[in-house]
């Protein structure tokens, strides 16, 4: 829109490389999708069908053209890759994503254990048909990563051929780079900054308080991830300064 | 669906008589109804319009029917008849029913003190005419259920003429089969279990990590109940073990 | 609707001056509105677009009409009218509202710290084309008002001509006239209350238990505002004593 006000931030138009936001649809209907990009469509970059949810959604393909109408991108989530992986049929989730017609996908080891040169051999190889996310960080606490195996998988990866690494939140926003209480791990998030160039990052945060920390400490154009339908337009005006809580961060002083 | 994926625990089609999923629709109007059962109508098998929302629906039969047709069983929530029972008002509640052509009703003593043999007596009497789902369990910390009492009013209510008895946990899931902090009151569920057939219990179960419980202890077909409306593909990747928290559930070892 | 039941507290009908609800906005699509016409629209007589959405929103004035031709009063966040003020717009903001064509307006500080006289000249100007509800309380903890600091700026902005003042809770529910855990701040409630008439104050409430709350101390007809989208018919039913948490509150003893 032609904005009224002076001082907002600048924002790339779609498709852009940074400032991305992704949204995960945990099991819309064609016609939610459709709402989903009247109200928000040109600010949302990604959506995420998450974990497994595109098995058992009925009208796969026409949700999928929806989004894709609307120059969005979408991917299943990696909960789904790992469900192939550990049936040892990684050939059919490849078959499958063809099938969909998708051009992303995400390669994760948030539950399933995957050796990491493994992880980074199936990144090589769908990054032959696919832009890939490959996400770091477990889902559960039974396992630990320090904050130097996290900088070490997510240069990996990239290296791999990641096109975004996602730096794991889940839905809850209470583990990863978050803590049980779902404020931000800031020893960890710091170290992941130091060592990766930013715009490769996509941070889920699904927690205002959480979009909140991230847009003050590392600007408008962060990438962030695991948004909900319904709060795209709220991180948009976050994004922007238009909501109490970065009103006057991006004001002269 | 035909899986793609190898190991996916089996579940009935409906109607179905165990793994049933009840849905909370607590205002939808008639089209966001519609997305509902477009987008997880197959997984939902009954659908509670709660506390007293029907009364204030303005489009209620059309709302009705599009459950209907799309075989989703449909009742009022237990609110509903306490409200009537508390003014004295019984006979008018079943004109009400019979005027809104539903088949199946609630019968509960959440808030409204009734004595167990009453209770009953309106279990018998408008089993006569509908399918009686009957609640036990009280909706707030004045009054104190043993766990004896919980089996002895289940049994009761099934010889009575309930054909499901429902576990109340109120959306909150913060009450009866839960502790304040929405965690598994297992005592209390484990006697239940032990004295009753699980098919006949549906536990109300609202947010996730009760889900996951549930289906980690009892499997994947158990009966789960206040489901919200935007959880249910969410709740069904639960049972086939298509989220995280599930994932390695049903795999060969 | 005519109610079966007896012993439901009266309401007035739309226009109406007291037992106000008022709904909160974060970017509906214009289908999503009329969803929300069509599940609750004689129960909604406000909808505020939340902060500065409706800046973002790619279809405001069909998304407008859509309330207004349902009756319903829409004004924009408190928020936007700051973010003009703090960069020297406020005859901008006069205008965008005439283009918009919305008849109220929300004057607010509570992030930008704005002179209470200061604030009472704006009430001033834009009464005369609009009605305007002017809000009380702060954003964030960083200030603070004492109990009678609250009443004093109720009074002046009342006098310079307010129709509403509301009550800051945020969309949280955990700050103003509640603590941090969401419960009652009752004793500035209480101060508030001895001062005005409560059928000029609209209080945020938007969580159930602060719904329950004020329903309980001040009678079904309170004004309720930052009410979510999907929680009208919920909040419906506590005023009709048709839930379980004020099912008997209004029954003769």
């Amino acid at each position: 829109m032609n904005y009224v006000l002076t001082h907002i931030p600048e924002r790339e138009n779609k498709p852009r490389n940074k400032g991305l936001t992704m949204v995960m649809d945990k099991g819309l209907s064609t016609r939610e999708a459709e709402d989903l990009v009247a109200s928000s469509g040109k600010y949302v970059d990604i959506v995420k069908l998450g974990f497994g949810t595109s098995l058992l959604c009925p009208d796969l393909e026409n949700k999928i053209n929806v989004y894709k109408q609307a120059d969005i991108k979408v991917y299943f989530g990696g909960t789904l890759f790992e469900a192939f992986v550990a049936r040892d049929q990684f050939e059919e989730y490849r078959k499958y994503l063809l099938d969909c017609e998708v051009e992303y996908v995400e390669i994760s080891d948030g539950v399933l254990p995957i050796d990491e040169s493994l992880k980074c051999d199936y990144i090589r190889e769908l990054a032959k048909d696919f832009t890939v996310l490959s996400e770091v960080g477990l889902k559960t606490g039974e396992r630990h990563l320090t904050n130097d195996e996290w900088v070490e998988k997510m240069k990996a990866e990239r290296v791999a051929g990641a096109w975004k690494v996602i730096a794991e939140a889940r839905e809850s926003g209470t583990i990863g780079i978050f803590n049980k209480d779902g404020s931000a791990n800031t020893e960890l998030i710091k170290t992941i900054d130091e060592a990766m160039n930013a715009d490769n990052i996509l941070w889920e945060a699904p927690l205002k308080s959480q979009q909140v920390w991230f847009i003050k400490n590392f600007g408008p154009e962060v990438n962030l991830g695991n948004i909900a339908t319904n709060e795209v337009i709220a991180l948009e005006t976050l994004r922007a300064g238009l909501r109490g809580d970065t009103l006057l961060d991006f004001l002269p002083k």
